[in-house]
C-alpha cells in the first residue's frame, strides 16, 4: 500500500518535480501523494536515464467487440499500481530499484488501424534506438497493437527466430477481422511468418485457425482445458520457446473470475500461481526481451482486476532483474 | 468473436429478412450487424423448420428474493452469444449448424404465480406439439418457470419416469414461499410427484428440505462441499439418472466467483470445468429430452457471467448433437 | 408503457414472423413480448413496404473522446423506445400508425473513419434508392456518422442548397481531430462546402472554429446562454433555415441534467420543452428531408437518458406527420 | 446531516432500545449510530404511542416495467432520511417534534396482485384502527399499493367524496396492464369510482386514457406542458380539490433530471419549487386525510434521486403540521 | 432464503417490537418484513438477554486507501444475513437458536484514529462486562478497530497468552501509516507486544514487516502461495495457536475473486472450502474468545461478496456453538 | 476537446518533460497524451515560474457522511478538464494563457482532522510564500479544508477584513460535528470571527446555525428559494462583499441534477448560469484573492458531473484575468 511521499521511504521519497515543472525547492518536502507513474515511483527511481525499465503505456481502442473499454487499461494499471507494496516477497527483493521509468500515454491516430499500427511501429522503434538495453513493457489498449513491437524486435533480431509467447483467450489468427487486417483479432495473423508463437491459455478460435496452426510447424496452441490437468504443460510450454522470447499477455488469457474486466471473458480461464509459476521458468530459463500486457478493460467500481493486472506487471519486472544472473 | 454478417461467413450470412419485415433486395446485401437470436445466426441457420434446437426465452420474475433482475436474463444472454465462437474446440464441431432457432421471448402475465405457471404450461404445451422432436434449450427468468415444461415432459413421458438433473445451489423443495406455491424456492416441490429429482452443487436448504430428500426414495442431493472432494461424484450422480433427463440448471449452481449476477449467490460453488465433465457424461449416456437455464440475474456493466452463461448454453447444444450416434 | 402483444393492441398485435423465421400458426397467438424495433411495433406497423419512416441504427464509434460508448447507443434508444406510450397527448395524435420500419444495425468497417464513411455513404445511397419518400432517422453512434447522409442528401437536391438544421454543444468544424478528417469533431467541416449550417445550443468550440463560423456566409450560430434568454431565438432560428432541412441532432445539445450518458457533456445546455417548441415550429414551417439523433452513450444502470432520447426520436416522427398538410 | 446519538442532540438521543431488544442500561450512553427510521429518530420521538405521523414502508414490486427495482424504494427513502437536517428553515420549524412512527416494511404476498391487494387493504384498515387520528404516509413499491389506502379512506368518509391528488407522469387508468386489473398502470382505474381523481404532471397516456378523463366528470388531468407555463395551475388544480384529500405521489411525476431513478423517466416533469408550492396550498386549504410516495427504484451508487425523495416526505410532514391551525 | 415473519417459522416469527417501539398488538400479526438484525431473527431469537451471541457493528473508516468504502461494511452484511438460510446442512444444526442480538452500530468519533481507538476501547470494555461469556463479532469497519478488543481481550485474560489469528493478505505491522500509529496497517503493531499473532494468507508486506515477523519469536506468517501447496497446513497453524483465540478476519484474506470489494485485493488468496477448514479445527481445538471480520468495502450493485462474508460470520457462529463440547 | 500533443496546438504541444524525468530528445516528437495536470496543458503552459495560476489538489477526506468519495474529486476533475475546449467563447479569450500551474496533490496526514487541518495550514502558507500573486485555486477533498487557506488570506490581509463568498447548501456552522471541530459541518464556524461570511445557495441548516447567522452582523446568509425568485438578488449579494473575496465553493451549492455526485444532495439548487452570473460579478467588481472548489464525490461511471466542475474552475480562471483591468 502507498504512502504519501516521505524522505524515509525509499523508492517513495520527497518531490524534486512534478509534472512538466520545476518545483520550487521550498514545496518539495511537503507531504505530497505518490506520482501517477507505474508504483508511484520519485524521480530517482523512475527518471529516464538510470531505470532499466520502461512502461509505454498505449492507450489504443480502436476495433471494439463486446464491452470495449481498453482505452481505460493503462490509466487504470497505473493507478492501481501505486497502492502495490514496493518489496515482493516471493522473490525477497524490491524489484523497483532497478529503475523503472514510466513514458506518458501514447496517442495514436484515429485514422483507422493500419495508419495506427504503422504510428506505433515508428515510436516504438525510436524508442528502442533511446532505450537500449532497458526492458520496456508495452500496456494496452487493445492487443492489435502488439505487432509493431513484435515485428521491431524480429527486426533487431536478425540471427535469431523470436518466440512470442502469447498468454491468450483466443489465437488471434484471422486474416482480418472487422474489415482490418490490423484488428486485435488477427495481431497474431500479422507476425507469424516472421516468428515462432507458442498461445497459452486458448479456449475459443475458429476452425480456420485451428487448422492453421495445426498445419503451421511455427504455431504452437496450449488449450486451457488441458493446461488445468496438471503442471507438465510447462515444460511443454518451455521446450516449444526458442531461446529470445517476447511476451504478450492479453489479460482475457486469466479465467473471468480473477478478470472480468475484457472485451471476451471466456471461462475456464488460467489462475494467477500457475501462470506465475510458468513466467518464473521463462525468466530463468530464455532471455525475455520485451513483454505487453493488454485488453484490460477497467469497469467502474471494481478495482480488484486492474490491482490483478498491476502485480502481473510487477512480476513481469521482478522475475527480469532477479531470476537473471 | 462475432463479426458483421459477411457472404463468406458461414451461419452468419446476408441477411433476408429482419424483425418482421422483408428487407428489400438491393438492402440485404450491405454490412449488417448480426441479429438478435441466439449467436447471431442468419436466417438459413435459425429458420425454425429446419432448426433441431429452440431456445426459449422467458423473462419472468415474479417472486423476487434478494437482488432480483431475472426478467433481464434472457435478453443478456441473447446478447452475449451473439460474440461466442460458432467452432466448439472441444469437440471440434460446429454445433450451430444443426439449425438453432430462438422464439421471441414469452411474456406470462403479471396476474400472479400460479396463473404465469398456468400460462406457460399451455404454451410450452403448444411448442412441444409443434416442435415435435426438437430439442428447447428454456432461458429463464426464475426458477419457478421450470414446473411448467418439466411437468409437461412428464406427461409425454407416461411409460418411463423422467429424471430431473438439476445443477442448483438449492433444493427449492419448500412447499410454498413468499406466500406461493409457484415461487422459485418451492419449483421442485411442485414436480416431485412426477419425476425423480437429483440436484447437484446444492448448499443452502431448510432442515425440512433436508429431511423431505433424506425420507424421499425419488430424491438425491449432492452437496456442492462433496463434490469439491474428487471426480468420482460424477458416477455417483449418472447412476442416479434414468434413462430420459431434463436438465435445470439454475446459474447459482455455480461458485459466485464466476456467476455472482443472481439472486443468493452461495460461496463454494461448482466450477465450470466440472460442470462441463458432468454434463458430457449425462448427454453421452442418457437421453436428455429438454433443459432450461435459470436465474441469471445481470448487473449492469459486468458482461463476463453473462458471456459463461450464453457458452453453457451453447455446450448444452453442442453435447446433444455431438455426443448422440 | 408497452405491455406484451395482444391481439385487441393496435400496434402492438400478434406475432406473425419473429427474427428471421416465419412463426409456425399455431405458436402465433401466445403471449410473445414486443419485437425489439423501434417502438415495438408488430410486423403490420413496422413493415417496410408500408412504412412511411425508416430507422437506421448505425452504432459507430471510432474516434473516442472522454467517455466513449456511443456504439451501444442504437440499441438503448430502440430498447427504451419499446416502453413508450404510443399516444401522442400533445398531437392528440397516434403517429406510429404511418408505419415505422427499423433496420437492423448498420455495421460500418473497422478500417478507420474514411472507410467507415464511404460505406456508410454507399448504403445511405442505397437506403435512399429504395426509401424514396420514406423519412429516415439514423440514429448514433458517434457525430462523424452524419456527413454521409447530409451529402447524400445534398446531391440529391441539386436545385435547392439544403440547410442542415444541427442541434449540438460543439460546431464540429474542426478540419480534423484525433489524425482523422472524419472524426465527429469535423463533421460539419466535412459538408460546410455544401450546404447551410444553423447550429443551435453550441457551448464549447476553438477560436477556429468560432472565426470560421463568424467569416462564412453560411454557418449560423446559436449559443446555448442566448437561448436562456428568452423564446425569441426561435423565429431567429427559423429565420435561417431555408426550404429544405436536415437535422442532425447531438443529444450533447440538451442539459447534462438531461443527458449525462454523452462524451462531452457541456452544462448550460438545453431543456425538454425549449427544444421541443422549436423543432415543432421547423417541422411546421420547413421540409425536413431526413434526420440523425447521435452521440448518446448509455450509461450501464441509468435508463433515463436512453428513455428521453427515445421520446425525442418519436417527436420528430410525430411532428413530420401531424404538422404538414 | 445526521449524527450519531447524542444525548444533546433533541430527536436523535440517545438509544433505549434496539431493533426488537432491549438494551442493558450501561449500553445505552455509547455513541451509537442513528437507527433506521425515518428521520433516524430517537425512542421518544419515533415511538408509536405518541407520534402523529406513521410511516408504513411497502416494499410491493409485483408488476414491473421498464427498469424495475421499486422494492428497493422504501429501504433507501428511509436510509436517506436520516441526513436530513431536522430543521426546516421555510417553515421554520422542527416538524420531527410531532413524533413520527416508523414501522417495519410489509412484506405482501407473492402470490400476485390482487392476493396482495387485498392483504394490503386488510392491513391499512388494521392500521387505521389503531392509527386514528395519525397521518399515515404509505411508501412504495409501485403505484399498485395506492388503491388499497384510498379506498379504505373512502369507506371512512362516507359523507364526503375524496379527492386523490395524484402527482404522476402517467394517469394509471387502463382497465388492467400485464394481465392483471391491480397493476400500477391501472391503480386509479380501481378507484375511480369511488373517488375524484386529479392528476398533475401528466405527459403519458393512451388516447383510451385520455378520453375517458374527458368524458369522466370526476377526472382532471393537468398536463405537465401546461404546467411549465406559469403558476396559474395552482389555483386551477386547487379549485378541482375537494374539501378531503388523499395525496398519491408518483415519484415519476418528477423531472428525470431529478428523479432518473423510476421505471418510466418521462422527460418534461415537474421542478421541484413548483412541486413544494403546490403541496403548501394544498395543506393549507384542504385536509389531507393521509398520503403515499411511490415508484422511487433506487439506482446503485445514485442516492441523490433518494434524498430527494425523502425530503420530499419530510415536507409532507412539515406542512402538514405547521400550516394547519 | 428469508420470507416474511410468519407465526409458522422459528426464529423468524410475529413481530413484537419494531425499532424503538411498542407495536400495538394488533399490528403484530400482519405480514411485517424481517427486522434489520443479523439473520433477519425475531424478538425472542435475537432479545439481547438470552442471546449467547453478539455481533457489534463498527462501521470506522478513517485512514482510506485504495478503494475505501469500509464504512458500508456492517450494514451490507446485515442486509445480507436477512437471506440466508438458518438450517446449517454441514452442522445439521439451526446455530441461530443458540440467539443472537445484533447491536446498532457504534459510531466513532471522527477526531482522527487515536481518539476514536480509544472510544472503542471503552465501548468494548463497556460491552464485555455486560455481555459477560456471550461470544461477540464484531464487523467493521476497517481494521484499525482490532486494536481495541484484542486488548480489551489481553487484559482480561492475564494468566494465559492470548493468540490473535490474523486471516489477511496483509501482516499490518508498520510502525505507522498515512500519519497514524491507530491505521488499519498498523493495527497489529499495535498488539503485538501483549498476544501472539498468527497471520494466515498474507501476500503482500513491507521487507520491515517481514524482517519483523521473522525475528520475532510470537509472530508466525503463512504465506498464501505456500497454503495453495496443500492441506498440512493447517495443522501447522494450529501447533501455533495458544489455548485461547481471537479471530481478527480481514476479508482481504479471501481471493479478490471471491471478494473484490475490499481496500487492496491482492490476486492469490484463500479459497472458501479451505478456510472453512480451518476455522472448523481451531473450534473444535481452541477456546475461540471473540471475533471480528472487517475490511469488506461493499460495492453498489453486486451483492455476492457481501452474502460471503455474511454466510462466513454465521459460520463462526455455527462452530463456536456445535462443536464445543 | 482535447487532442494528443501537436506542434501545432497552443498551450498543448510537444511534451518537453515527463513526471518526474527528463525525456530524450528524440521521444518529445512523438504523439504522446495530453500530461495529467489542469486542462492537459504543456510544458510552457504549465510551469509553476510563469504561472499565474496555481492549482493545489487537497484529495482529503476524513469526516463522512452519507456519500462520501471526495477523496477522488481532485482526480476527477483533473482529468474532465483535459477535455475543456481552451478558448472561452463567453470572454472571447484562451484563459490558459496565463499560464496554469498544477501541483500535486496535497496528502494530509490521517491522524484525525485537527492535525490535517494544522498540516494543511502550514503547507498553505508555505505554498503563499511562495507563489506570492499568484491565483491559487484548491481542490477538495471535503469541506473541512478551507478553514486552512481562509485563515491564511485572513492573516496576510490584516488591514482589511477578508469576506468569504460561500457557494454551499450548507451553512457549516456547526459548533462541532461527528466530535471534531474540524470537520466539513462546522468549517465556517472556525473563521467566522475572522472574515465575513456571505452564504450562497443555503437550503439545510440547523435552527443554531440559523440564529446564529441571523444574531452575527457578520454572516448573511442567501436561501436558495429566495435566489429561484429573480436576479435582484445578485445586487444584494455584491453589497454584501467587502473589497477582498476569499470563493469557498462547495459544488453541492448546486442542483443535484448537475451534480448529484456530492456527499448531502438537497434538492432546490443552484442552476448553471445564475452561478456565472454571480460569479462573472463579484470578479468584475471585488478583488477575488483565492477560490477553493470542494465536495465533489465523483460517481464510477458518470463523468458529467465532473465535467461541469472542471468547467467552473476554468470560468474562475477566465473570469479572474479577462475581467480584470
Amino acid at each position: 500500500m502507498p504512502n504519501r511521499r516521505d524522505a524515509q521511504a525509499p523508492g517513495r521519497g520527497p518531490m524534486r518535480r512534478s509534472a512538466g515543472m520545476n518545483v520550487p525547492e521550498r514545496l518539495r518536502e511537503l507531504s505530497w501523494a505518490l506520482p501517477h507513474n507505474f508504483l508511484g515511483l520519485d524521480e530517482a527511481a523512475s527518471g529516464f536515464e538510470r531505470a532499466r525499465v520502461v512502461i509505454l503505456p498505449v492507450p489504443y481502442e480502436a476495433t471494439i467487440s463486446y464491452g470495449g473499454g481498453t482505452g481505460a487499461g493503462p490509466g487504470a494499471i497505473l493507478e492501481a499500481s501505486r497502492y502495490i507494496e514496493l518489496y515482493d516477497q516471493e522473490l525477497d527483493a524490491e524489484p523497483w530499484q532497478i529503475g523503472i521509468a514510466t513514458l506518458p500515454a501514447l496517442h495514436l491516430t484515429g485514422a483507422g488501424p493500419t495508419a495506427a499500427t504503422a504510428e506505433l511501429r515508428l515510436s516504438y522503434d525510436r524508442l528502442l534506438d533511446e532505450a537500449a538495453d532497458r526492458f520496456i513493457i508495452m500496456l494496452g489498449g487493445e492487443h492489435s497493437i502488439s505487432s509493431a513491437p513484435i515485428l521491431a524486435w524480429a527486426d533487431r533480431l536478425p540471427q535469431r527466430r523470436l518466440t512470442v509467447l502469447q498468454i491468450d483467450a483466443h489465437t488471434d489468427l484471422r486474416p482480418e477481422y472487422e474489415g482490418s487486417p490490423h484488428s486485435h483479432a488477427s495481431v497474431m495473423a500479422r507476425v507469424m511468418d516472421r516468428v515462432d508463437l507458442v498461445a497459452v491459455g486458448v479456449r475459443a478460435l475458429t476452425r480456420a485457425e485451428h487448422e492453421l496452426a495445426h498445419a503451421s510447424g511455427s504455431i504452437h496452441v496450449f488449450f486451457a482445458d488441458d493446461i488445468h490437468a496438471g503442471d507438465a504443460w510447462i515444460d511443454d510450454v518451455l521446450s516449444r520457446l526458442g531461446e529470445d522470447v517476447y511476451i504478450s499477455f492479453d489479460v482475457d488469457g486469466f479465467d473471468p473470475a480473477l478478470v472480468p474486466s475484457t472485451g471476451a471473458p471466456e471461462p475456464g480461464g488460467l489462475q494467477w500461481y500457475p501462470v506465475l509459476k510458468l513466467l518464473r521458468r521463462v525468466f530463468s530459463e530464455r532471455r525475455v526481451v520485451a513483454a505487453d500486457v493488454v485488453e484490460l478493460a477497467p469497469i467502474p467500481g471494481l478495482h480488484a482486476p486492474d490491482f490483478l493486472v498491476a502485480k502481473l506487471v510487477y512480476k513481469l519486472i521482478g522475475y527480469r532483474y532477479s531470476l537473471v544472473r
